[in-house]
């Protein structure tokens, strides 16, 4: 059993994401997030907002799903976001066109259609035999139409969209001064054609973006100086092979800005905060081939996870072109700023994150199983979750449910807790050892017990979920030696 | 000037909400939510996920918008979740049949289609007094489609849907038992025909639902006692008067279960801590005839607004419609549960909260305006949010911005409360005056002064929003200071 199928199987008994509609037969690319999936999401989302939000003082929008065809007709997704499709004249079934050719010949198709027709044309149908039909292009946005006279709209296939078209009134209202950085988390849609390998491929996803407005003259960072120095894995774009290197290397390799080298510190330091592991991952330097005709250059965040290398952020340096498309379209001045003398359009550096992958990825890198290791057979499996992850920061229960004193002690000391802002949970049905057991599953990194002791002398046990090692710590003093194990990510 | 128009004004420049994709030309019924607006509604939606998720125990999921449309036909929505719509022939501008017969003849439609043609009839187009054609349904779901095979989907119309389907699974690896409430944040799209009013009328919107599931014959509520005597304003169906009543009123006069009263109650304290006032509120038991067939009951959440009087809460016993209806559907005997030896489908309870009308009643609720009072002259305008809501918890500066040693303090300052988990906003540009103004305009209840005698004495001043006054605190309190002030909502 692979990796993916394992931690698939313990979501759906977890209630940490499985198919949406799911009495109605599974449609491929949508998934829920159950209770606690949503409370893991939620915390990287406020993880994120931490990094790329508040510590920076940027700002944060919330902009519409559903966007009228103009916008991107100008952003160029009507035109350009799009694949191949070939369907079998047999069975009808339908193909992305370049995946067929590049399994069947081991190439990567560059977009070349007549060469694509040639390949095809030596193919047949690999579910019937069939003859393919002739290629054409779909688009992968889904289509709508807003109110009853035809006005076209499509889903929005990215975040960033709504970022660019309030930049006129942002600009202008949050100060007139570059550079000025806007994020936003939300739902982005693209239509696969046939997705697959879980939450790596939605058709509905959560993405966290952030656009920072700069003057292309001005590319340092204020801050460069605090994370210089900070070291992370690269995969330069004549290698394959992964070296160290620090945001003041590469900005004087000249491979990129100092903007662009101090976001991807900070990005860094973001997926290690959630737990993936530093030997899987790493940035690669996208080839010019890979990148769009506008790119002033493009590093993804690759993670290693069962299901091959996937990509969980883009970083970006946009240029002008999204703006200056928008410009183009409706002509809105405020698409342009003037700054000393000088009228520009300014230029956007792009971090973007998927949150499902991510979600998908910490998943993956925190799973541990132990126990019969003997093939086809499971072991005991668990999250070791970092705690800035983990759905709840303690469980809180009586030793034991019997006894009406503990019961009401562990009710008052989860109460407690709670007023100080920390996610508890309570529980005390089954044994005590039931539930560690049961909290280590879906990787609570703290269980806080009421025993006959605490009854005495106002003291209860914290059992670390890593080593099961215990502790003893005055009720008093509970809450803040909690928060103080979460800030240092204490598990053991 | 109306409130709305005057609350929609102030909301563009201060960056709390504005039209999507502005630059393309306006799409009624689509706003973005700024850096400020942004943040009153992330906290009304924290404050909900306190009220009916955490404080409960309860569950939270997020499920998918794109929605197949098998669970929207067995839900009702594709057949009834419709409008009557009429095309005047000659400018071929299309009208809510039922608006304008409403408007012209002022009376309620209750759904006969004989009689809506027959008054049409007696009616001409209103913008170019052509002749109106014959009235037919629009569904106000909007239409997608899922792969290139012709699936076809829906954006859901409302978030509970996603809840009742995932019900099989939630119910049986949450414990399966009887209550279970399982709750969703998330957006909803509905096609109006021609939607005004801004965020009361939203073609894409928010909402929070509640979903309790129950056994029909035990609806007491185990923490009933402790909301029984709490007062709220109350209609009754057979009166315009509003009047007092209690979860223990309604549940002895046989108006509502247990279950449904605490809600109420509960309910009546969120929207307060929101700081929606009181006078301008009440709760308003639906007649039959506004109640679905299978209603076991409706009361709605009413609020007074310049648009007049709008519904931003339902609470409705459902019965076993929706769950039944899945069932039926899908044959999935996960829809049923074991109780005792009896075999039954669960009973749902439902709130259903509008979080944008909500942000909006908050808006016009809280809004104050000193000054200048003459005709279509405009006075000093700022908002009086409760601690729940406000954008940012306080403003942190310095006395003077060309004091070195002010800046650095007023900046460890800030990091310090930002490292308590408060939400800071730190300025330095502008007199302290300006300063001041610009916090109390969107509502920041705290603002702190760096001076010079907290280089001396290590304190500073609170200025406190609605009176101005000031109170010298020792740094070390500081944060503690807040926090109590927040939970107090001491804002003079």
């Amino acid at each position: 059993m692979e990796l993916h199928e394992r931690v698939f199987e313990i979501s759906l008994t977890r209630l940490i994401f499985y198919p949406s509609n799911e009495p109605y037969g599974t449609i491929a690319g949508f998934y829920d997030y159950g209770p606690i999936g949503i409370r893991i999401k939620r915390n990287i989302e406020k993880l994120w907002r931490e990094f790329f939000i508040e510590s920076e003082a940027n700002l944060e929008v919330q902009s519409t799903i559903v966007t009228p065809e103009p916008v991107l007709v100008a952003s160029g997704h009507v035109a350009e976001f799009t694949d191949p499709l070939v369907e079998c004249q047999q069975c009808h079934f339908k193909f992305r066109a370049d995946k067929l050719i590049e399994e069947k010949f081991g190439m990567e198709w560059q977009g070349d259609w007549e060469e694509l027709k040639e390949k095809l044309a030596q193919l047949k149908c690999p579910r019937c035999g069939g003859k393919l039909g002739k290629p054409y292009k779909v688009n992968l946005m889904f289509k709508t139409e807003i109110g009853y006279d035809g006005t076209k709209a499509y889903l929005r296939p990215e975040t960033a969209q709504g970022i660019f078209t309030a930049f006129p009134r942002l600009f202008k209202l949050a100060g007139a001064q570059l550079p000025m950085a806007v994020g936003q988390i939300g739902k982005s849609f693209r239509n696969e054609i046939s997705p697959r390998r879980g939450l790596v491929r939605l058709r509905e996803f959560t993405q966290a973006e952030l656009e920072y407005f700069m003057d292309p003259e001005r590319q340092a960072h204020p801050r460069f100086n605090e994370l210089a120095e900070g070291k992370f894995n690269f995969k330069h774009r004549s290698s394959k092979e992964v070296v160290k290197e620090t945001p003041k290397s590469l900005v004087e390799k000249g491979i990129c800005s100092e903007v662009f080298a101090y976001h991807l510190a900070k990005e860094w330091l973001f997926f290690k905060t959630l737990g993936l592991k530093e030997e899987k991952m790493w940035f690669r330097h996208l080839r010019e081939d890979e990148t769009p005709h506008y790119s002033g250059g493009n590093i993804d965040m690759e993670v290693e996870t069962s299901y091959g290398i996937i990509e969980i952020a883009g970083n970006a340096y946009r240029t002008d072109y999204d703006l200056g498309q928008h410009y183009k379209h409706t002509n809105d001045k405020g698409f342009k700023v003037k700054l000393e003398g000088r009228e520009l359009i300014p230029h956007v550096f792009e971090v973007s994150i998927g949150i499902d992958r991510t979600l998908f990825a910490v998943l993956e890198h925190s799973f541990k199983e132990k126990g019969n290791k003997e093939e086809g057979k499971k072991g005991w499996a668990w999250f070791r979750f970092t705690t800035a992850v983990a759905p709840y920061d303690a469980l809180v229960g009586p030793l034991l449910s019997n006894d009406e004193r503990l019961v009401e002690k562990a009710k008052a000391t989860y109460e407690k807790l709670r007023m100080e802002s920390l996610d508890v949970l309570y529980r005390e049905r089954g044994s005590i050892g039931k539930r560690y057991a049961k909290a280590d599953e879906i990787g609570i990194p703290y269980a806080i017990t009421i025993d006959h002791q605490s009854l005495e002398n106002n003291t209860v046990t914290i059992r670390f979920r890593d080593s099961g090692e215990q502790e003893r710590v005055a009720i008093d003093e509970l809450a803040e030696k909690i928060k103080h194990y979460i800030t240092e990510n204490k598990t053991t």
